[in-house]
Formats: C-alpha cells, structure tokens, sequence
C-alpha cells in the first residue's frame, strides 16, 4: 500500500494544476478576452470550479486524511511529520472540512454567475449606473448567503466568509479592533487637517503619457526583484495579481494620463502581491501551501511596498530624478521634498484605491460595515447606493454622487467576495508591524533604499514571510516574525510619525 | 430514464469546454507566457488532455452510445435522429472507437513531451542547431509510433496519424494524388523558369514598419468580416489560429520588417481559418462537430484567402492604395501591377510559409515524405537534417545550409503532429475547386472583390461551408458544395491560367 501522504500529496498537486488552470482563464478574462466570450468563459470556470470541488472533497480524500489520523482532535496530524508535512495535513483537513459543507451545483453556480456578474459590473461601472449591476448583485448575495448557511456559523453569517480570506480571525474581533482604530485615524485626521501645513499636490493631475508611465513601472519592477522570466506586466480595468503556476505570476495596473499616483503605485502595490507569490520555499510548490497565508498577510506585502517604501522618502530620493527625467514638462519644477508631500497629501476621497494611508481604512471600515450588513439582511441591494453615500457623510464628510464614484468603484463583490474588504486593514496593520521589525533587524534600511538597492527589502520579507507560504496561520506568523501578536499600535504611530513631518506637526 | 442523446450532448459540452480551456492555455503559451513557466505548463495541459481522454473513454460514453444503437455496422445512429444529431452520434463514436485504444497515461505523456519540446524546438530553432531538438524529436516519434501501434493500421502506421487530421483519408490515395501532381508542378515551374518574363519582387523587402503592418492587417481583418468582439490578433514566433470558445478565436501573425508578404498573408491566412471557426452553426456550438470537418477543409478556407483572393489582382485594385498611402517610401514607385507580380513571383525558396503557390506543393511532398518515412523507421532523427537537404536538392534544386532554414523551420513535428503537413496541399486542390464553384455561383465576383466587397466571399463560405462544421466528412463535403469529387485539375488549372497572365506565357 502507498503512503496516505504520498497519495494525498498527488491529489493536492492535481488540484493545485487546476487551480492555476483557473488562474489563467480569470486573468486572460479581464486582459485580452474579446467581449463575446463571457458566457462560455463562465462556463468554462464553472467547470474548472467544480472540478476542483469534487476533488477537494473526494471519497478517496477524506479517507486519506482518516487513515493519517487528522481530525477536529487533532487537526494537525501526527508528530513523526515534519512541520511542512503537518501543516500541509491541517491545510487539507481545513479546506476539506469546509467543502464538503458546500453542494457541486452551488459552487459552480456562484463560479458561473460570479463571472457574469463581474462583466455588467464592469458595464455598470463604464455607465456608471447601478441599477444595471443591481439584479446581478443581488443573484450572488443570495448565493454566498445560501454559501454561509451550508458553511455554518455561531452567530454571524458573515464568519465563515471572513474565514475564506483571513482564516482563524472572527469578526467579532475585527469589530473590536476597527472600533479602536477609527476613533485614532478621525483624531489624527482631523489633527491634520486644523494644523498642517497645506500640501500643493496638483502637479500629479498634470500630463503622463501612459507608454512612459510603463516605461517606469518596468523599471521600478526590476529594482523590486520580479524576475519578467516568471511574470508579466498587463493592463486591466481593475488591478489585481494571479498566479498561473509557480513560476508564473501575472500583475495587472491601469494608467491615467492625469493621475500619476493610479499607474505607479498600482504597480509597486501588484509587485508586493507578487513577490510573495514568487518568493515561496521550493519545498511547498504545487501544493496548497504554495499560497498567501491570509489575504490580510498578502495585503500586508503589497501595502508595505506601496506605502512604507513607496511612499517614502528615501524611495524617491532614489527614483525621483529617472521619474522626472522621463517628464520634464510636469516635474521639471517640483522638488523631490514636494513631490513626496504631494504623494502623501491626506484628503477625504471617493476612491480606495487612490486614497492616502489614512482615509484608506476610512474606506475599508464603509465596504466592511456595508457587506456585513448585506449578509446579515440589515440592508437591501436596493437600498445599498444610498447607504454607501450615507456612510461615506460619516466616516469622511463626503457623498459621492455618481454610482461609479461609490457603490461600484470596486470589483469585489461582483466576484463574489464578501469578506475580502477588511483583510486590506489587517494587511495595513501588519505591514506597519514587520516594518518596525525590520527596521530593528536591519539598522541602515533607510539608508540602502535611498541608494536605490530594494532588494535588500525582497530578501528580508522572502526570508522571514514569503518562503513560509500558509505553513503558519497569520496570527503565528505575525508571532513568529515580530515576537508578538498584531498590535494596531505600530500602525497608528507609524502614520503619526510620517504625517507629522510631512504636515509640521 | 433520462434521453440517452441528451445526456451524450451534456457529456459532450463539458469535453468541449475542456477543449476550449486546453486551447487557451496553448494560446498563452505561444503569445504571452513568462519562459520559465514552461515546465507547468506542460503539467497543466497534460492533465487537461487526460481529463479530456477520460470523458471521450468513459464507460458512461460507452454505454450510451451502444444505447444508442451506433456501432461498427451503424455508424451513423438510428434513422430516427436529424442529419445533425446522426452526424453527431457518427463523430463521438468514431472518437471513442479510436481515444479507447489509447491508454491514458500514454495521452497524457504525449501531451507534456510535446509542450516541453516545443519550447526546446523554439530555442533550437533561434540558435539554429538540431541537435538541441533532436533528442526531443526521438522521443516523440517513439511516443508516436506507440500511438500508431495502439490505434492499429493495415499496412502503414502513418494511417491512423494521418486520420487525426485528415479523416477517412488513406495514405494510399494520398501517394497517388501527390505523385500525379508532382510532375504537373515541375512541369509548369520548369515552363515559368524558360520562358516567362523576368518578375522583380525586390521592393518586398524594403523597410516595412511593423505597428503600420498591423494596421493594414487590423484593417484587411475588418474587410473580411473577424468580429473583434469575437476574436483577436496576437503575435507568435510560429502563427496559428486557435478557439477558446463558440465566439473566441485567436488568430496570430509575425511581422518582418524587412519582407511585407510575411505579416499580410499571415493575417489574411489565419484570419481564413478563423472564419471557418466563427461560422459553424449555432445548432453546432458546444458539440464536437464545432470543428472543422478536416484539416484539409480548414486549410482550404486559410489558402482560399490567402491565395486565391489575398494574392488575386482584384483584392489589390481594392486595396493597393491603402497600402502604398502606408508605406510611400518602400511601394511609391510600385504600380499595382508590378506589386501583384512581385508577391506572386514563382521561385524554389527554403521556408514553406513564405513559398509562391505552386513550389508550395514540393515542400509539402518534402515533409509528407519525410515523416512518413521517419515514422516507418526507414529513416532516424539522426539522419533528418541530411535527408532534408537531399530532398531539397531533389524537389526544388536548393539546399539550405542553417537548419533553421530546413529541418528546424516548422513547429508541427515538435508538437506530435505526425500526419498534419499533407493537409496543407489537399487545402489547394480543395480550395481551387471551391473558387471554381463560387465562380459559377456568383459570376461577377471579381468585380465585387475590386471594388473592396469581401464579404460576398465570407458569406459564400459561411453558408456552404463553415456552418456545416464536422456534419460532412471532408470528400462528401466537397461533393456537396462543388457536385464532384476531390479532382486535382482544378487547381492545376487555377496555376496555369495564373502564371500564365503574370508570366506572360
């Protein structure tokens, strides 16, 4: 007879090829498909979906797991294993677990009418008219609703959503946690504003010609260390990254000619995602360890590039000259000083992805606020628009008027999503946390980025985060890493310190 | 008790879909595939091909086709059905009697040598040195010879591989419809060489911009009615066209800066086999008679366009003054005339894609001859390049030097595609009888294609050809459309009557 580990490891790998096969479909989806294809596209994935499904949950799965002895008892399965081998079991019995809950049927059809849905989303957005997303939206949150029911819950619907993306974290402590931080950011926020210094940030509204802008996200790429032999660079309506296998990972920007900060930091943000995706042990290759260990940790390296290096000074006093040399026109009387407080201007907003550091979690809290009341039939999709305007007066005094300013700027509910929003938080939270680790670890960091060399960033985050793929749960990673558990505190004396030499206060 | 054809179409759909997704990932990998993914990749399409040779095998397959009642005395299913349902039961049983002789495991094996070695052939290719392939290539003819065996044959075993592509077609009549044709070919070359009139073609290879090429060819794709919603225009080191869906084809071309035929009559040739892919009936989509009938068939809608309207005077009058408004420099002194000589001019060459189209027809026999002896072990890998230049020397009276000029020049071998190369000629008989017949169908439609009106020829094919799909075998076809059988003389006499007028003789 084969080793049950042996074995379970060739199903997991089986599963792992198609799961990149998927991959692909998705991002050729939203970077080159013709228009015409959606329907059998979706099909296509739905297909895929339930492929998985039935081999994630297989017969021959669940005995496998039985004979290795990994259970609700001991979800670890046996000592003799190494430690990647134990954590590979759990992450199998976990997901194994959670699947047979779910029916085939139900999830190909969220997979199928996911897809739909993220095309006339994409319609609804370009007319900027909710009502036409509307009765596709409401299709998928009585499916994920009918998901969370079959997935089962002690008193939220909205927890083993959550659990999809930031697994072992209970909403009750993300209430917990968000309902500490925003009082701080309105403080610091409105601290800001009657007190710092005004910041001249319309030279970034100015002309950049888009060829030029990826002219320069190609460069800042390979300064980050992402090898264009194991990905790709493409643009779609809304950012993301994917991995199509383990050497193949796919970034996706958008640019605007009169918004400098949409090309740039999209890129810097896709490139953290994806060095993480490249960076894992050779060891947990097509297995299921071979991926993020939370969305909130794969936030965490992709807001970590975008802002704390990004958006920092000593980056620019790198880059600043190769970017101002490409547009003479619009940088040529802007100083590196100025252009970073530029970047960094705090402002109310009506787009996440463009907010700063700040109002971003503003942003974060309304989406978290919203879905959960979605969920938990607290709001209708009819009433969402006027709510999402209602919540945007509180939380940042502004009301966006345009749906496409609002309720349908982001893509993640049209997938499906519920439950994804308050991981970018968490990953804000975390990003401040390693940062303040690594700087201890590496004495002169702010020295070496400013000489342009990032890669000493890379191989800090590869070593202690990228290389351990899910082998630890976050909360024991962030353990493992910082020496203790996450603590909102690193982030908000992070933005205190930055925002305060940035507005002189 | 569920109707058996119902649930044989179900089954059906979803091996389509596979297909589709398999093709995708084939797509992606010639166009835009990071190199180092290669090695997955190959694992990916390998468990699709199973996944896919597993359904076409399955014992569920098998006993609704005996349900049925098709089988080796009724191939066609039961007079009950309509002609497409009967056509239908005809092509699944005909592909479950073959896909059943292949053990699995062998499919799958041959789908990943053939990934990787394609890659291999690419880099062999560039460097121009066999020897980097060879090896590759062994492996491959002993996989495939494994397969001819596992299918079985009466007296050949480029049989069985010769029906992949080319169905109900015995190398027997093949020899003698290609050693009938041989001397009719020379005989004319040899008439062109002693006494036409000498045809300059050297503006050809002036300066040709690629980004303009790519206009001209977006706009010739326009004019023969590609719907971009429904396709695209990528490019690839080898150009092929390919569906990942009922409206979801891909089309790919090269550019050389410095030969104007290479990009124009790739695109007009692909774009041909795309609208074959396009046309099929909708009653057809999702089934497996969504497919060309044979390749023959879809080679013969390719050259139709490619040669007899592409490289036609009519088109040119349309068309010639966009292109020389394009490229006033390298076309300003060429009249129209001249040009239409120089891309039609007749002359042994060494690269069977860039080949007027009567010397076209040798590098056909050349390869035809060639595999097929490789795969009746009367010749060995080792001895390829040199028979190669023999053959040369024998068809056309030239000898490449540099392997990338012979042996290495066509991706097919380095894909298994044992038996395809002969498809390519019986697309030139098949196409100039099907002109012939448009001709009597629609006496002024030359006049229709100078005045810039290609869609009488789209319509044309649409209707009598593309929307049949696999319904009609590929020589029932040809009856149907034309009222006679395959005959050879149509295309001899199409060349006669061509070169006669260019070649003033």
């Amino acid at each position: 007879m084969e080793d049950p580990l042996y074995q379970l490891k060739q199903h997991d790998k089986e599963i792992k090829l198609l799961i990149h096969c998927r991959a692909l479909l998705d991002w050729d989806q939203e970077t080159y498909m013709p228009e015409k294809a959606i329907d059998e596209r979706a099909e296509q994935i739905a297909l895929l979906e339930r492929l998985i499904h039935e081999r994630v949950t297989s017969p021959a799965m669940g005995s496998l797991l039985e004979k290795i002895g990994v259970n609700d008892e001991n979800p670890d399965g046996p000592g003799k294993y190494t430690d990647i081998e134990r954590a590979l079991v759990r992450e199998m019995y976990r997901r194994y677990r959670k699947a047979i809950k779910l029916p085939d049927i139900l999830v190909a059809e969220i997979a199928q009418k996911a897809c739909i849905a993220q095309s006339r989303w994409a319609v609804a957005k370009r007319e900027s008219d909710f009502t036409l997303f509307a009765p596709h939206l409401q299709t998928l949150v009585s499916l994920i609703r009918e998901k969370a029911d079959h997935l089962g819950y002690n008193t939220d619907p909205y927890e083993p959503l959550l659990d999809d993306y930031e697994p072992w974290m209970d909403p009750v402590d993300l209430d917990r946690l968000f309902e500490n931080l925003k009082p701080e950011l309105k403080v610091l926020q409105q601290h800001i504003t009657e007190k710092g210094r005004k910041i001249e940030k319309g030279f970034l509204s100015r002309e950049y010609a888009e060829e030029k802008q990826k002219t320069f996200g190609l460069f800042i790429l390979e300064k980050m260390g992402f090898d264009e032999r194991k990905g790709r660079l493409d643009i779609s309506a809304h950012p993301f990254t994917t991995s199509a296998g383990s050497s193949d990972v796919r970034l996706t920007t958008r640019y605007n000619r009169h918004n400098l900060n949409t090309g740039v930091f999209g890129i810097i943000h896709e490139c953290g995602h994806g060095l993480y995706d490249l960076g894992f042990s050779r060891a947990l290759w097509q297995t299921l360890l071979a991926n993020g260990t939370s969305l909130g940790i794969h936030e965490s390296q992709s807001r970590l590039w975008e802002n704390i290096i990004g958006k920092g000074l000593p980056f620019w006093q790198a880059f600043y000259p190769r970017l101002q040399a490409l547009f003479p026109e619009s940088l040529g009387d802007v100083d590196v000083i100025n252009f970073y407080r530029g970047i960094n201007a705090v402002e109310p907003s009506f787009i996440r992805v463009e907010a700063d550091e700040l109002t971003y979690n503003l942003h974060i809290i309304l989406r978290y606020t919203l879905e959960k009341a979605l969920i938990n039939e607290e709001l209708t999709v009819h009433e969402l628009p006027e709510a999402w305007r209602e919540e945007s007066a509180k939380l940042l005094g502004i009301k966006p008027e345009r749906d496409a300013d609002g309720v349908l700027q982001d893509i993640h509910w049209s997938g499906g999503a519920f439950g994804y929003f308050p991981t970018y938080t968490l990953g804000n939270l975390y990003s401040a946390q390693f940062y303040m680790t690594m700087k201890k670890e590496i004495a002169d960091i702010e020295e070496e980025v400013k000489k342009g060399n990032l890669l000493v960033i890379r191989d800090w985050l590869t070593h202690n985060i990228h290389i351990h793929g899910s082998v630890y749960p976050a909360l024991k990673l962030c353990r493992k890493v910082t020496g203790e558990e996450l603590n909102p505190h690193y982030f908000i004396a992070y933005l205190t310190q930055k925002y305060g030499e940035i507005y002189g206060i």
